[in-house]
């Protein structure tokens, strides 16, 4: 990386990249141009950091491009907007294999195209803390944005995607395991329902989230902000044989996967009781009067969470 | 900072932030929203890393708060266009002082306020190196943006800002000297002609860039992205005494602080001959066929700007 310079990884980076219909111009100029037809643009910024976010040995630079691309785009998908953008700030240390910067470009450019946005500007910097911060811009298509705050009593919780099985599969992974398959790739690739946030907004959710700090750590945000309780429903979540077959051999409770894990970038929301939701979202709980979130009408014990100054 | 944990200092921080115009949601939900009226968004990131970027014993928090908006916003107005909002990662070691992050948060604030703009968003996560990630936006306002390769053989190069300052500030501290205040204080607080930025566009410029690497490197961009040659006129620039002197007492060619220093984000800008410049904007140079940058007609030996990975 020391040997291609600045300039030159950026060069080499670049060239990877392919412009998406929302690019009006790319990289190479003092800033990038993004279309925003809706004349509002949304906007939001995660950093992730080596040995804290992710691990080189635990995945390649493609899967942790994705991962990155996916924590922003979805982001993005939690307001109902659509993805048209990603700015990627990179800290390298400067023995980096430049290969591996490409392969992160070519994560971070897939898992954007995947939504029909693209890496469009950036940044690189030597530092010895591999980093990467990334911001995502998205167009409201003349929508509101869904806001943590709109949950009313009486609405339902429902949730789009997977939620646990990335947790799952940082635990396996942080045994020094690489199997369950399932688990741990959903570790190293979430699989985002990404095109369900608009479709939530259109629906009428009144409130909406998406899981990357834990489950009930996160509806705590819509709680608090809607100042409302929130119980989730444990038995609506599915458990996999590969999940409590893990669990068992590993001595941990499933549910604390389900329900304190992060990382699968799962949309929770909150719909008005009545709403006929498509099949890609199911009820997992229900708002009610009160403050703070419970399990079956009971709070949790386990772990709530990801603090990422404090794990 | 640890006591805090991750989401304690962003209450902190964010509670010292105050919403722009343009700012229509700021921080505390998924993602900030922003005005985009044009219908396209102008976006730059730029990092900044500890020891490489900035230091902490050479500056207040608050002084880095400029300096990193100050990095970010001038790429905004380099393309002839308004700043609307910053997003801002903090990464920080577990042991910074809270109030150093307030502190910079109040100067990244100040300076996005100065050119009404406002930090809308932004993450947190502790790292073994304090890395300040930002990404500007901005809008055209119905205006076109002003790209590097425009510039056309015949047109004039001029300024508006200042340039050498910030550089010898550098140097005057990398000494271990405090003053002299001109040059210290232009290093930690770059002064920028954001507005005439867009008033450049309104002239008709037809390519631009702001000098955040130094002032020979960067023209070579828009040599490159043009297809042109530029003669930099070094008559044209000021050497006041301060810089003068310090030159002679730390045995540096005050040149290689005009030319090839960066950090003061000055704008420049190629013109059509013969438009009228208003005051803020001086002729440094002039555009002509060929390639590469030139001084007075000659090849500048000196050091010609600042790579982050090799410096």
């Amino acid at each position: 990386m020391a040997q291609d310079g600045e300039f030159g990884l950026i060069a080499r980076v670049t060239a990877r990249l392919t412009a998406g219909p929302t690019c009006l111009l790319g990289p190479g100029d003092d800033a990038a141009l993004v279309a925003a037809p809706d004349g509002r643009v949304v906007a939001s910024t995660d950093v992730l950091v080596d040995g804290r976010h992710f691990r080189r040995d635990w995945g390649s630079g493609n899967d942790i491009g994705h991962r990155a691309a996916a924590a922003n785009l979805a982001d993005i998908a939690a307001m109902g907007a659509y993805p048209t953008a990603l700015l990627v700030a990179l800290c390298a240390p400067p023995d980096l294999d430049a290969a591996w910067a490409e392969e992160l470009a070519d994560g971070l450019s897939e898992e954007a195209e995947s939504v029909g946005a693209s890496v469009v500007g950036g940044d690189m910097s030597a530092s010895p803390t591999l980093t990467i911060a990334v911001t995502a811009l998205g167009d409201m298509h003349g929508l509101q944005p869904v806001l943590r705050s709109g949950a009313r009593p009486g609405d339902v919780l429902a949730m789009a995607g997977r939620v646990g099985f990335a947790g799952a599969g940082y635990t396996v992974l942080s045994r020094g395991f690489r199997t369950p398959k399932l688990l741990v790739d959903a570790y190293r690739r979430p699989q985002v329902p990404y095109q369900q946030g608009p479709i939530a907004n259109r629906l009428g959710a009144t409130s909406m989230i998406d899981i990357s700090d834990g489950l009930l750590a996160d509806l705590g945000h819509i709680a608090k902000a809607s100042r409302v309780a929130i119980d989730v429903h444990r038995d609506a979540f599915d458990l996999p044989d590969q999940m409590r077959d893990a669990a068992t051999a590993l001595g941990v409770d499933p549910y604390s996967w389900i329900l304190g894990g992060g990382d699968d970038h799962a949309l929770c929301a909150t719909f008005p009781a009545g709403v006929a939701l498509p099949a890609e979202w199911r009820q997992v709980g229900t708002v009610r009067e009160g403050a703070g979130v419970t399990v079956d009408g009971d709070a949790w014990e386990g772990r709530l969470g990801w603090d990422h100054f404090k794990s």
